[in-house]
């Protein structure tokens, strides 16, 4: 797989992301990467070679820059430029970890929608007790959804869990507030009918309180909810760990046993550490253009490009492409 | 204050809920209880007084029931029983720890709304890291709200916390996808503009991620999300205790350590056990209608009739019914 990668996207750039691209390079023999971005400050990472080129910009994409606005002024950016890559078929998949919603208007105008989906969805895998994760779809590339959106979030979640996560049956959920049909809004009663009615292993609604026992593996619900959900989860467990940190370092005694467990509490740190799963990808576009966290370490970055690489040889985008034409066939006829 | 409560209603329910109202009648010397239930099960824990009147009655609403049709069909349940005590003048307000949705449907069906007031709005107290705690609403009495009614449970959480919370000027947020003005849905850029526009403490758009941290007396937003982001908060909190359980308990070592570090963690729980704050309150009915934890235990439900005296002492309602009428007289001035 040719490779495009934003070198200066995400907290740790360019270093971690230089970083988790060696140990791909190390992992993937076939593995060829363009990184974009400073060429002297990725030299002092990396030295180019057959199977690594530089594609020089001084121009960057920075998090508090407006998505849309930055991607048509910012050509010249690295997350562009890297976009552009998939776009003029020199690479088969983009990676950044810069601004997402950057990358996603850079993925919608540049490589554009797999014909036939109407809206693309930013799809992370979250955690769960068990360590399988879900898949959770969309997160905010689609804000006011409708329906047939969510129809196709379950198909393309379905494809991707069969491909990339060898699921064999993935159990579609539907995001709402109570298990029982005809629960929720307009939107979540109609979905309900149309998840039902379709051959995928539709499991019913899904209370966002069960999302981390693994209830389903993949769950589909409006851009607007699922960037809620996503921020909470975030939220609630900072928080409980900063409540931790602060009662276990409140006294000598509890210090000290709190150093014996530490141990624990990484193992539980780590279990809730999604960049494990990779990153989240933009569904429903052309080629995997894949948003890895913005605090990647050279690990997490990795599993993103690892990520990447499985959606590009299991042929994620044509045979979502393929199930959108068989499903619509059987409309037509 | 005359208080009606649904002695059958919840987890614990008659003991918790009458132990907590013994705790109630101590602390309030004017507080007189109608408790309706079994009337031979309630006294086994209480002993009718000139202060404790005891409703009888074996019908009861359970969790599983549908909450219309329990409301429509079980009038002479223990909970449309206690509210009926309200619409009737023999009561100032109704508490229940029972099913929620019956609650919502008994409160609107039998006490009506506040004249002007478009929905009713479920409104909990949830945790802060700080320990003030915050209002979230609606978290389910509405699904598909327009942005009229999130104005009106602004205004309602902005009475709320001046009266009951005793904070000067509310800083009401809205919940958001992020924190920019003109995020979000349809909904929240319509809602954004008339908060701007009233003359609330508005601060503007508030992300899930920062909830916990304190950063809002008062958020508003649609019952979907409301419900998404409570169970989220929920579900997050008791996976990570349920991770940690596991994980502190899975060698001797580790088993002893967390020993020592048992009252630290008992305090991270009790700082996040938002039942200290009451219960979630129906704002908008014509008067105080308060939802208990279903697992309340007689301190929990105690803080429920807590919030319900002062909610009465205070007059939130007819102060909630003023600034409507004073709202609406400037529109048509």
């Amino acid at each position: 797989m040719r490779l495009a990668v934003d070198a200066m996207g995400g907290d740790n750039a360019p270093e971690s992301i230089i970083k988790g691209c060696e140990l791909a390079l190390e992992t993937y023999s076939d593995l060829k990467i363009s990184l974009v971005g400073k060429e002297e400050e990725i030299k002092k990472f990396i030295t180019p070679s057959d199977r690594v080129e530089i594609i020089h910009t001084d121009v960057t994409i920075d998090n508090d820059d407006s998505p849309v606005k930055a991607v048509r002024r910012k050509r010249d950016s690295s997350m562009v430029l890297a976009v552009q890559q998939v776009k003029e078929g020199k690479a088969d998949a983009a990676i950044s970890a810069g601004n997402t919603g950057a990358l996603m208007a850079a993925g919608l105008l540049i490589v554009g929608r797999i014909k036939g989906i109407e809206r693309p969805a930013l799809s992370p895998m979250l955690p769960t007790l068990g360590g399988d994760g879900f898949l959770l779809l969309d997160v905010g590339a689609n804000m006011d959804a409708k329906a047939s959106h969510l129809l196709q979030y379950a198909l393309m979640g379905d494809v991707y869990m069969k491909k990339v996560r060898k699921v064999d049956q993935p159990r579609i959920g539907l995001l709402n507030v109570g298990t029982e049909a005809g629960k929720g809004t307009e939107l979540t009663k109609e979905v309900y009918e149309l998840l039902e009615n379709s051959s995928m292993n539709f499991v019913g609604n899904i209370e966002s309180r069960d999302l981390l026992e693994g209830v389903a593996d993949v769950v589909v619900c409006d851009g607007f909810s699922g960037n809620l959900v996503l921020k909470t989860i975030e939220g609630t467990a900072l928080s409980l760990f900063s409540l931790l940190k602060g009662e276990l370092t409140s006294s000598f005694k509890n210090k000290l046993a709190a150093g014996v467990l530490k141990p624990a509490f990484k193992k539980v740190k780590l279990k809730m550490d999604y960049s494990e799963y990779g990153g989240a990808g933009l569904f429903g576009l052309g080629a995997p253009v894949i948003k890895a966290h913005g605090s990647s370490d050279a690990r997490g970055f990795f599993s993103a490009i690892k990520q990447a690489n499985t959606m590009f040889e299991e042929q994620v985008v044509s045979t979502i492409q393929q199930e959108l034409q068989e499903k619509n066939g059987q409309k037509e006829s």
